[in-house]
């Protein structure tokens, strides 16, 4: 390993967010899940969780760039044990839900441990994660589309999480404990 | 027409920000100029401009979910051209560009008549924009992936701009001219 990659993945690994994460619920489209691996990347999330639709576990392909080998997905068989796994382990439940409860994405806290609940490409959200959510968060559209394309609105709820948790110095801070950091690093390095 | 498709029309008209636009640089895939679309009708944005790579002027398709109808597609012949152009009617021109001198994405002004400048999927922006541009901006990445998804990177990109314009009331005053105005109107009310 060259001194640049050394330091590139040790970089990557200092900036991780171990508190930040995504959910998505029964999201199938091997595009749209490859795009949101790589925004997950790109804002330094190194867990995604997912609910596949009923029978339907397949893995993802597509062209998320590599990413995959960056982002560790971990699978749920329900929105229940998903987000109560997560709840147990002290996050926020944020879905992403076009409801009327629903609060302004930027009015949210994302710099305490949150998960991100992305809905299926034609239902949404189902049932379970729309009660189960601590909040529904929403972008306001202004135009005749009603809803933007998950993983481009994924990416603008990340990049607001991003936004807040550079402001208050979370990516300054080493936040992998030592046993993942050093195991990723090693994975990383070994491929 | 219905009473609510009436409101709804007149509504998403008043909000179109006549000064926003967004201009490709030899984006191909059509998947990303569908979101492209997608995403600009989401943010208000009326007319997008569009440089087709050499030869290959050829129109977009794809599931923007009939977005199209709702944005004007306008193509120029040359980066030259369109650049020109937009700057002639007052526009700044920024290129989000991953180069040396860019700046964050948040830290300019899209409260003025603006054109975001996107790049193509593999060669991103190219030399004529680069230097034409008023400025490069970027946004930060903190992963191991080297760019986002073109599609993905121009949400990121336009929600900040929405978010300005909410923020000093652009999309509450009508900024479109009369005559585009009705003529929009005429268009979508009558299909
Ligand atoms: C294409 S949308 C699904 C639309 C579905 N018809 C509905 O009404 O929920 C897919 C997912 O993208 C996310 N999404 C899309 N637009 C959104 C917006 N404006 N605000 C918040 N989330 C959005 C949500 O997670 C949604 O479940
Ligand atoms: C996949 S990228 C092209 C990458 C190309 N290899 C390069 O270095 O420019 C396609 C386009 O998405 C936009 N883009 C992607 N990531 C970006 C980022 N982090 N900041 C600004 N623009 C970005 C740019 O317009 C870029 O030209």
């Amino acid at each position: 390993m060259t001194p640049e990659r050394y330091k590139r993945l040790r970089e990557t690994l200092d900036r991780r967010q171990s508190d930040l994460t995504i959910l998505t619920d029964q999201m199938h489209k091997p595009r749209n899940i490859a795009a949101l691996i790589r925004t997950a990347d790109a804002v330094g999330i190194a867990d995604v969780h997912m609910v596949w639709s009923a029978g339907a576990r397949r893995p993802y392909k597509g062209t998320a760039l590599g990413s995959q080998r960056w982002v560790k997905a971990h699978t749920h068989d329900s929105m229940a044990d998903g987000i109560n796994g997560l709840r147990q382990q002290g996050y926020q439940i944020y879905a992403a839900h076009l409801s009327e409860q629903a609060v302004n994405f930027r009015s949210v806290d994302y710099t305490r441990p949150c998960a991100v609940v992305l809905g299926n490409e034609k239902q949404g959200v189902g049932a379970v994660a729309e009660s189960l959510a601590d909040e529904h968060i929403i972008i306001p559209m202004m135009g005749m589309v009603e809803s933007y394309n998950v993983s481009v609105a994924a990416a603008i709820i990340l990049a607001e999480a991003q936004r807040q948790r550079e402001a208050v110095g979370q990516y300054n801070r080493v936040s992998l404990t030592d046993d993942v950091y050093w195991q990723l690093f090693f994975e990383w390095a070994h491929p």
